[in-house]
């Protein structure tokens, strides 16, 4: 019997992830669940799995979460201390690496691109990879002109072909961010410099990334696109899970198409790799000045292009510094979110 | 410094193989060749390789190469005796694999999707396997009516769309039968059974082949279609060789394609699924029928579509035996060739 503690439950990563673990009860004991305010959500998952230990965002919220759920004995705390841990690998790579390699932790990767490099590299040795190509589906604007791209509504840019996900990656996934902060993550994840790391345009979100081996052979992990795949996998590992989820069938798809990414009308990529390159504690305000310009872009405040542009600015403005401990990261992710808030 | 001993080094495979080897003169030492009668050649590779022993196909031979190669210390052998190991897995499978388990030896696949099948199930777990994918270009004649595949010509079997190999084999492909001889060697190479192995259509030839595990997730290998990839994988196995083959450019590649194999037009495919589900010698039986068939359709004796006719027709007048040893396999050859000759 694993037991797990789930950082974020209410969430579509905490969802899938106990919709697998509601099929396999009798592998995984859920002991701590943790969520922000959708307390609604929360309830019917602790009914559910009946952890020993549940915590909220604020000492309101877990005042009513008492009440409500007076008959069962469960630890209620509250506050966001030890939980926030959003984009670490990206502000932080290096020293999460680090303490994980010091602890004896392995941390098992649950987005699907990431998963795919882990199964695309085990059995292999990590001194013939030549190149990581990671994939990305090109969001719901890939084939719209700088002009159209600079006049996208917020709607449009909240639907995404392939992926359901929250707003804030929903957006990210638009500008291509989100695939320059895998990038970051999988050169701290998997100790690959990111002049390793390409990335290819594969609309159709089939073959979820791949590795290139100095001999020319290239291994690829494919699955249709459902986080449940990934997410059972590093639950399992090395066992796999009889999930019954729908099967990748290959002869229903029409093609696989792969393309380079167009870092004109997508600058958030090359940003990112800029970040990387430079290093230190630069990824950091990558990250913290593109949350800001996400948020001025769902307010309504910046049109869809001045994401980037608020992003390279704040980059523009800093001056990096080494990165030795998390005070280092959290400092730049506070400079950066005022400047980029100064910009907007 | 590994030493190998090449048998049929003349032939497509062996010459692939003598040219990494050039490449990697301090890895590995050739101590044995043999060859039939392309003494041109052989005279070329022991001048390069200087092997310690060479075989040849029969005394004359044996006798001209020694004048020839006067001055070099090199024990020339004759005979087809120990050499001839054609379809080996499929005539006799079961007792290869039991022999090499019984001697602790590992057998390395150099077929590009036998390859890729056990690059794809490395690092994972047998017992996790649903299926196993392999994938055929599908041959010259793919798209062609049942009509015109009855009367193709001998060139135009000949003229394999990808891969540059033998007659026998070119037109195994072109027939589908090569997929069907490698479908049953999966089986008991990997020790999977055969309803767990399926076929794709997939005219690149990209995807070498492909394991699809329980959890829904695909692991695939692939490369450009160079025979050199999975060789030096099979000389190198944990390693990898810096080949500088041409590398794989998915950008290049306009699209990639999966579909079922028609059976109708391609009947040989079925027959293969047939004879491994008959087991014990009806593989022997298929195998020897097809050899006949091909050399007939060479020949200019049948057309095309004769072929899997005279197989079929020699599977149906046979009693299937057990197969336990390689005099049982043996004995299923002879006879089929027989019965397939006067079928032709």
């Amino acid at each position: 019997m694993k037991k797990l503690a789930i950082l974020g439950s209410t969430g579509s990563i905490g969802v899938n992830t106990l919709d697998i673990i509601e099929r396999f009860r009798d592998k995984y004991e859920i002991v701590a669940l943790s969520a922000g305010s959708n307390i609604q959500l929360l309830k019917e998952q602790i009914t559910k799995f009946k952890p020993k230990v549940v915590s909220v965002l604020n000492k309101p919220l877990a005042k009513r979460l008492k009440e409500e759920l007076a008959p069962l004995d469960i630890e209620i705390l509250y506050g966001i201390e030890g939980t926030n841990n959003k984009e670490t690998l990206v502000m932080a790579g290096k020293i999460v690496m680090k303490e994980a390699k010091e602890n004896g932790v392995t941390i098992f990767p649950i987005d699907s691109e990431h998963s795919a490099i882990f199964q695309s590299l085990l059995g292999h040795q990590k001194k013939d990879v030549k190149r990581i190509i990671l994939t990305a589906s090109g969001g719901p604007f890939l084939n719209c002109s700088q002009e159209e791209l600079a006049n996208v509504t917020i709607q449009e840019a909240l639907n995404h072909p392939i992926w359901e996900m929250g707003k804030k990656i929903t957006i990210d996934s638009a500008s291509l961010m989100n695939k320059g902060l895998e990038v970051i993550e999988a050169r701290w994840l998997f100790d690959i410099p990111h002049e390793k790391i390409d990335v290819h345009i594969h609309p159709q979100s089939i073959v979820h990334s791949m590795v290139e081996y100095i001999d020319g052979s290239v291994v690829a992990q494919m699955g249709l696109p459902d986080m449940r795949g990934p997410i059972s996998y590093a639950l399992a590992y090395p066992e796999r899970l009889p999930t019954e989820l729908p099967s990748l069938n290959l002869l229903e798809i029409d093609k696989l198409t792969f393309d380079l990414p167009d870092e004109k009308r997508f600058p958030a990529l090359r940003l990112a790799y800029r970040a990387v390159e430079e290093g230190g504690t630069m990824p950091a305000v990558l990250n913290a000045a593109n949350e800001i310009a996400v948020e001025a872009f769902l307010n309504n405040k910046i049109g869809f292009t001045g994401i980037p542009n608020i992003i390279e600015q704040t980059m523009n403005s800093y001056k990096v510094k080494e990165i030795n401990t998390i005070q280092d990261a959290l400092e730049a992710d506070s400079w950066a979110r005022m400047k980029a808030k100064v910009l907007v």
